[in-house]
């Protein structure tokens, strides 16, 4: 009942708690896998950032406008579900790392990784022609394909026009190849599209594109802002590399082995939408009778006639979230040793614990 | 049979041919209207730009690639139709306002005028469920929505890198916003699709937005990178925002009045997709009783049993096509007013051309 009544909370986009809808949630989540320790790391951060991550979402909400523009409330829809918000909190942890900087700079960068994130959801829900997203209706279900296509191009350039506001030319560069990188990483994902192709090197390449690249940004774009060398400055990028990673293998794994009323997504959606994860990957290499399986589910699972609870059991016992859980935890394990060049601070140690919270989250 | 021997060559998109595919058809269309004067001023243009235009072609060209990349290709397939790339000329003519400057940055800032042009257009296409563009299929038909809005997608990001390596901060601001100010009017005609409402304020924003803020950035860019000043900067804008009104009502015209083979397009193919255009907005105001017929045909004209051909006839008795004629002469003249503040010189006088030929156009 109890666990009920918080899973709730989470799912709710009350405005009152919405600073906490990243904290809070991975905090209680540890509590309840008696992860004391992250819990309390998480607490400590929480109360650290409270105004920063306040602003986030005040800067969020006033996107939120009285419109009838399709596109702006296709965006207000998806960024008014609770989201994870990791990639500006990746922004302003990192930019506690140097000497005080302008509020303002940092909350733009925050808000803009936030927002580049958005903008390409609302693509790729069209793309994936998806109908739930973060638990409720996707906005092309609700307002249409053509609202998402305007709205996620209107995330975008908001999330361009605050990096440009930033005033650092090396970031506003950055965050075009990041972005010209996800459409790539989208559209090689669209070239597999019901196709189930177990190769490495293009998981690889999705995960970089999809999620690595914009992680690698939001570190180092906090970073910048706080002023640190480059040298530290292409650390934080290469542990943003690597926190990506573990962050997608999480992802990965929640399609397979997560609570739907905790995930806000149906389980195997991933593979139903063609999507190569790398539990998946592991399994076939395991287990080869799987293959021809996963092929026809990815090519039509409606029409594969396939039970897909059994079909999970026997992807399960090749030991695959075991193994995937291991190569997150060996990722996250990367991306904290990328930060030793950094001199130890209470941000740094912030750092590790969104690391490790990363990896322990269970939506 | 010359003319149809002409028309084909306008259609047909020969790379050899391809720096003349704008000067050129203007040309031919110029003299066989007896437009003698403007005819031989876009001959002469036409050498003094070759280089340039020439230029354009080759970078328009090398983003084709041997690739997989269904994005890319949708992206290709719009660029390799021949288009009227009247946004990079007057960026390059507007170069020549000033002194010599970087051929490289000019032509950097003319291929990223015509690359968020075409990016708009794949993800109107997909919008529009628009089935031809250019006298051929368009992309989404081709390589599917979801190729469309990545195709888009990675031309805008092309665009974006072109304008941020010119080094020029003021640029980078100004296009974020004209994207943005085009991405609202295009949901604002999303707003009014399938409704035929004939508000002059709808069509000035959405003209101000589809238009006239990227032809005003073209020669305000161009300008800048002429080492030109503020106030002729200025001149430049508001001279970009009349021709970009004249160049839409011609559009308009070509809609309901041109030769379907010569524009590439359907007849009253506005009207179908449920846009608003001047001289339907014209027609209704001198004849009421087309308002029931054109809002029944933007609703879904395929069950309207309406004759397309007996409605233009009515719509074109008003005397809306001189009307909106006159309109687009008076908008020409004073985008060529707004340039008295420059010196006279020969791009000045370009200018002019380009801005008589935008009316005179057939296509």
């Amino acid at each position: 009942m109890r666990e009920a009544i918080q899973l709730q909370l989470v799912n709710q986009s009350d405005p009152e708690q919405s600073h906490d809808s990243v904290l809070t949630p991975l905090s209680e989540v540890s509590k309840q896998r008696g992860l004391i320790d992250i819990a309390n790391r998480l607490d400590r951060i929480r109360s650290w950032l409270e105004a920063d991550l306040d602003d986030l979402e005040s800067a969020l909400e006033s996107t939120r406008q009285n419109t009838s523009d399709l596109g702006r409330l296709a965006a207000q829809h998806l960024l008014e579900q609770p989201g994870k918000r990791i990639r500006p909190l990746c922004v302003f942890v990192a930019s506690r790392l140097g000497r005080a900087v302008a509020p303002q700079v940092v909350r733009d960068l925050a808000v803009a990784a936030e927002l580049a994130h958005a903008a390409t959801l609302l693509h790729d829900d069209v793309i994936d022609q998806g109908a739930e997203r973060r638990g409720a209706p996707t906005a092309r279900v609700v307002f249409g394909n053509s609202a998402s296509v305007l709205g996620g191009d209107h995330l975008l350039i908001e999330a361009l026009r605050r990096v440009n506001r930033s005033g650092e030319p090396r970031l506003m560069t950055r965050i075009i190849d990041v972005i010209g990188a996800m459409v790539s990483a989208e559209a090689l994902q669209l070239e597999y599209r019901g196709r189930f192709v177990p190769e490495e090197s293009v998981y690889q390449r999705v995960v970089l594109g999809k999620t690595s690249v914009l992680f690698s940004w939001a570190l180092m774009a906090g970073g910048m802002a706080a002023g640190l060398k480059d040298l530290e400055l292409n650390a934080l990028e290469r542990s943003g590399d690597r926190l990506g990673l573990a962050f997608q293998l999480v992802d990965d794994l929640l399609d397979l082995a997560g609570d739907p009323a905790v995930t806000g997504k149906d389980s195997l959606l991933d593979l139903r939408e063609g999507k190569l994860t790398w539990p998946l990957l592991v399994a076939c290499e395991r287990d080869a009778s799987l293959l021809p399986d996963l092929q026809r589910v990815a090519a039509d699972w409606s029409s594969a006639e396939i039970s897909l609870p059994a079909l999970r059991n026997r992807i399960v016992a090749t030991g695959c979230i075991e193994l995937t859980r291991q190569r997150a935890l060996d990722a996250a394990a990367e991306a904290k040793s990328n930060l030793s060049v950094l001199q130890r601070s209470a941000a740094r140690d912030a750092l590790d614990t969104v690391i490790d919270a990363a990896v322990e989250r269970a939506r």
